[in-house]
């Protein structure tokens, strides 16, 4: 299985991500990925990041190696898909923390990628919005209100939706998504398959 | 939401879903079947079942009031769908306990229901039905693979399935599905929208 953990810039994933891996009692392999900018001090090469050039980086686009891809700044970064394929035809389950963007390159190649979107805990204050009226002006209502129709229209395209109101909670939350993705039935039937017919 | 748990008549349903509601954390509604034979000793009308005379219950039938039913030594066992669309329209949660052929109605009246399949441990020793041979006979053996193979094939038509191996440890996975369908991004966008349309 690959699971993805996105969410709009700012709302906590590499936060989530790394409370996750802490505890990772579902034995995930984290994705790393590759990029073409230079190691911070006290990144490590293929624990953080893939260092590459910028030349061999181009080189795996435009030989289809790249699962999804972007440029920031001069930069790129993107996802290698040759560890992913083979972690995952040896059963092995892949976790990826990746931008929005990214997340919707991974849907459209793997289907059955698994995507949750973290939300913004501030999304929920929409429920007394009315409450707001008096105490923030017109403008910064219509503001809120705008970022969370962009919000939960990027949500409609993921499978499931965890508010990081509290980190320990969001990644109880995630764990439950993982275990329960883990009892589907067609994933257990074609294991059963896969056992009777040796 | 509509929760069915099923499986092959054996594994042990009853038991599970009557631990599950003694803890009951999320607040489910327990769906209440009804029926032509007569109240055993100890058991209420509106609780253990409705009991209503085969007039009704075929009326019920006739008039489309019946979600799922089947018919046993003579007597009438179906799931009312007034009840269950009274409370999914105000907002709670529905769970039912029923055999695969009910199941299997309810899946087709019903296509966003969540369909829990109860599997028997043993079809777990398939897994080293290799050391089987030697301590049972040959019949044995392909008598276990056949029910195994039609087990599996009534998997496939579910959503979720759950070993009964120890009845905690079955109950807890049914929890954490219905964890997880909670935090289904559709749902969650679903209830926003409403929010954002006031």
């Amino acid at each position: 299985m690959l699971f993805l953990l996105s969410g709009p810039s700012g709302v906590g994933k590499g936060t989530v991500r790394k409370a996750l891996f802490r505890k990772n009692p579902h034995e995930l392999l984290y994705s790393i990925s590759a990029t073409t900018r230079s190691p911070r001090r006290n990144e490590v090469n293929g624990r953080d990041y893939f260092f590459v050039s910028k030349a061999e980086f181009e080189k795996m686009i435009n030989d289809g190696k790249m699962l999804e891809y972007a440029q920031y700044v001069d930069q790129y970064y993107g996802t290698p898909n040759t560890w992913i394929e083979q972690q995952r035809q040896q059963g092995n389950d892949v976790f990826m923390e990746i931008e929005v963007n990214g997340a919707m390159q991974v849907r459209s190649k793997v289907p059955d990628a698994i995507l949750i979107f973290l939300l913004p805990p501030d999304l929920m204050q929409l429920r007394n919005r009315l409450e707001l009226r008096g105490t923030e002006s017109d403008e910064v209502i219509n503001q809120r209100l705008k970022t969370a129709r962009q919000e939960i229209l990027m949500m409609t395209n993921y499978d499931y939706a965890v508010v990081n109101d509290k980190v320990d909670k969001a990644v109880k939350k995630v764990q439950t998504i993982i275990e329960a993705e883990r009892l589907k039935a067609k994933r257990l039937a074609n294991s059963y398959i896969r056992i009777l017919e040796g």
